[in-house]
């Protein structure tokens, strides 16, 4: 399986229940990209808006006003805030002028995946492991795939960018 | 002077120096759109960065770990933080599905605008008040073009609605 944005940007998913680790894997995962010169988008699946709602601040008033769209515009620095949910496709296709997109959650949808698995939290894998591209794991996994180490985010970059980035 | 995006939305700027009351101001004149059934999207220029940067929550661990993209998908909500800062040109591409936008600050862009002054802070509008549609102050300015009360949103509404949304 293969996913790409119609500019061509190649993407790849992190599955796992919530708590498994993905975010601090990934932030590893985009430290060691970013020593390599490789540009990187994130698309998080944020379920509770704990990212978002920020209360006082202009944005968040001008939310509250009515604004179905606000742009804060900084040195350095662009935030576009829109009241409305938007599904992976269409978020795909806000990313240009990076490398490699990588998503947090959206663990249903149909992408390249690494599952991430905390067996320490008593759940497995979100799906079967034969889905994953590779799988992440503080324990020993069973599977027909690489299997990484959930400290491991050197591994899961090399993987990474051998079979998503340079799979042309 | 008429601005719009690509897609036809017309465009109209809020221009004064900082304290003015611009962000009060268009707070309230966002509400009465609303209320009119007028969908607005507000484009903020933020010198000082205090909108955008919020230590330690997933979106931030992200710009700091190198992501020069971070999108947070949440229900009804939707998030595009960006490590770069983008002309308001194309800030304006960015808005679709809105009836007109509203832009704070970039007060030396070609836009049509509405001067605002604060004459108890000491200090006048930010260009000569030939250049404004409409200038709002909280002393009685002299313009030969429509002149409001910082109080008056309501005004400064139908002002815009007659002569930016109900132009063509």
């Amino acid at each position: 399986m293969e996913k790409r944005t119609k500019a061509g940007i190649p993407v790849v998913g992190f599955a796992g229940f919530s708590g498994s680790g993905k975010t601090t894997l990934i932030e590893k995962v985009v430290q060691i990209f970013k020593s390599r010169g490789i540009r990187t988008a994130i698309i998080k699946h944020d379920a509770h808006r704990l990212e978002l709602d920020h209360e006082g601040k202009d944005t968040w008033r001008f939310a509250q006003a009515g604004a179905d769209i606000t742009i804060a515009a900084s040195p350095g620095k662009t935030a576009y805030i829109e009241q409305r949910e938007r599904p992976l496709d269409e978020l795909l296709e806000m990313v240009h002028d990076v490398d490699l997109i990588l998503v947090e959650g959206f663990k249903n949808h149909a992408l390249p995946q690494i599952g991430i698995c905390r067996a320490q939290n008593g759940k497995g894998f979100a799906h079967d492991v034969g889905r994953y591209l590779a799988v992440v794991s503080d324990s020993p996994a069973e599977a027909n795939c690489p299997c990484f180490d959930l400290n491991d985010a050197q591994g899961v970059a090399d993987l990474i960018e051998k079979t998503i980035l340079h799979s042309t």
